[in-house]
């Protein structure tokens, strides 16, 4: 049993785990060149904002190193063009952009070449540590907040295999299976990808927490028949008044929460509020193609020429969230005053 | 554009729609044998408890005009042989023992083994016309309260081809396409069997119906983004508190048109009333093969040895539910007073 790591950097060398064969099969790939990198990301082989950041840092990092060019400014014309082609693999990711431009940053203190290679390196192993420094402390955090419950629910993956370690949502879980804290886990299924299928019942299974799958369907059932205490999931965008975008079923879990009366945790690293916005109301609303619904596994089950409605996420009011969990921290509300009291008024670093 | 029949009974043959192949093919199936009627039902080429109470009505009448015996008493035997056989073919069915045991009270009376035969047939037909009657009032009374409303969500198939014609949840649409109302009906795909996305959507695009397909999960956000005005379902049980059995998702969404204050309607037959049962939660739940989550479209997506949560359905308290709409009217809260006064203070008559 041990927390699973989706990206390992080993003697210079990049692999990953191919979360597209995810559970059925544990497919480790080596990424040798910028191009298997740039595919990596493109086919979801692995996802997860930071784990793409990651991986896309490795990727150019390792690349710059068999440049052969004669001045240092060949040298970053050259750098510049591979960031290029990297940030494009997946542009709506934010720390893809962001760990790609802070390379090149770092690799202009370099008074050689030589020099220039080895901060690259060092900066994509520090982008690495960092994050599991951060999920590490999201874990702890997360941790002290559920110190008395043990039936959590959570839904789609933010977890390990989305970071460099830990997760976010997931954090307290890994973190509690290594401290011998017995959580029960309910993992709602996620459609229509089935993140929670796929992704959140392996990713704990190998980590030796107890854990069940459900459908989304099952949620207000099973926080009543099952006696669930709490409620934690991941985000995607958090704005200033807490109002929080995560994938298309959070809301609903929210206002069950509510319902129910048990806490309803954010947790996501301060990279992930934006605080140029200030209502939930102005996070546009990605819709996706209608077959992710119309078929399943390849399969066909509603008619031809249905007619679908396909949001990608959800934004649930800061009102219906008990805390959102950081790594440097847990915020309450009012969060319009508390996050930036935490934060800093800045826009998170990575956003 | 017409409402689909999933049962029809022509010049003393009995069709039906084999709804395991919808919503990809249309197939009609013509039921000769007794074995015909009792394989349509086990593999759930019939489904819906009113439809399947039909087709073995039909069923046993059809195979009771080739009975050779001699003398009634015979033929009450061999009625009865027949009866208790296809009552096996789904023994929760509440509807298919009660048209069974219907079938052979009316036998009695004969004089005849003729007299016999025809009574069994002209029974067959009565129930048939007494689910479509029952089913056209439940969608008059729906359709006055929907009365100012066009965007309504449902969940699961409460539809004409689970009953003799209109459904219960659905009948307010149907009637509505047939009145120039324009309705727009969002519906829940319904995890994990897909009734929404293989039954509902097909039988409101038969009807003229405007119908957009959603998962579970996109409840919440919908309600939100597209301005339901309002949530019905059907019902497999209610109870003498108005607590109320059904698909499981049913309470999710109960719970959500509380927190939008939408009225939340359950649409459903005298006959699915229980007042045997004071509370909800005595009602037992049962919990369906952990495949049904773990495999979609025979599909393996969970890894091996997940374990699973699978209720079949769930109980909404009565409080949540702002009317109870029967075939003999509406009935408003206090439930433990207002269902016995419309409906008696006796069991439906056919559990």
């Amino acid at each position: 049993m041990s927390i699973p790591l989706s990206i390992e950097w080993t003697n210079k060398k990049l692999r990953i785990i191919n979360q597209q064969k995810l559970p059925l099969e544990v497919d480790y790939l080596t990424l040798e060149t910028i191009e298997d990198v740039y595919d990596a990301i493109v086919t979801l082989k692995v996802r997860g904002a930071p784990a793409i950041g990651i991986t896309a840092a490795y990727g150019l990092a390792r690349a710059a190193q068999h440049y052969e060019t004669n001045t240092l400014e060949e040298f970053y014309q050259h750098l510049e063009k591979d960031a290029l082609y990297l940030g494009e693999s997946r542009p709506t990711a934010v720390n893809l952009v962001w760990a790609l431009d802070r390379l090149q940053r770092v690799a202009k203190d370099a008074a050689t070449i030589q020099e220039a290679k080895e901060l690259l390196l060092e900066e994509a192993i520090v982008i690495h540590k960092e994050d599991e420094a951060s999920c590490r402390n999201i874990g702890e955090f997360a941790l002290s907040l559920l110190e008395n419950q043990t039936k959590v629910l959570t839904i789609c993956n933010a977890g390990s295999i989305a970071t460099a370690k830990y997760g976010t949502a997931l954090a307290p879980f890994h973190l509690g299976s290594e401290r011998g804290k017995r959580f029960e886990v309910f993992a709602c299924e996620t459609r229509p990808v089935f993140q929670g299928s796929r992704l959140t019942v392996w990713e704990l299974q190998q980590s030796g927490v107890d854990v069940t799958l459900i459908t989304d369907s099952m949620a207000a059932h099973t926080i009543g028949a099952k006696g669930i205490e709490a409620i934690i999931v991941g985000a995607d965008r958090i704005v200033a008044n807490g109002d929080t975008a995560n994938k298309i079923g959070t809301l609903n879990l929210a206002l069950l929460a509510a319902a129910y009366q048990i806490p309803f945790y954010v947790a996501a690293p301060s990279s992930t509020f934006d605080l140029t916005i200030e209502n939930g109301k102005e996070i546009p609303i990605e819709e996706r193609p209608s077959d992710e619904i119309t078929h399943v596994a390849g399969k066909q089950v509603a008619p031809l020429n249905t007619k679908v409605f396909n949001p990608a996420f959800d934004v649930t009011p800061g009102k219906y969230i008990t805390a959102i969990i950081t790594e440097k921290g847990i915020i309450y509300p009012e969060y319009t005053k508390n996050i930036p009291a935490l934060l800093g008024t800045e826009k998170g670093e990575r956003s």
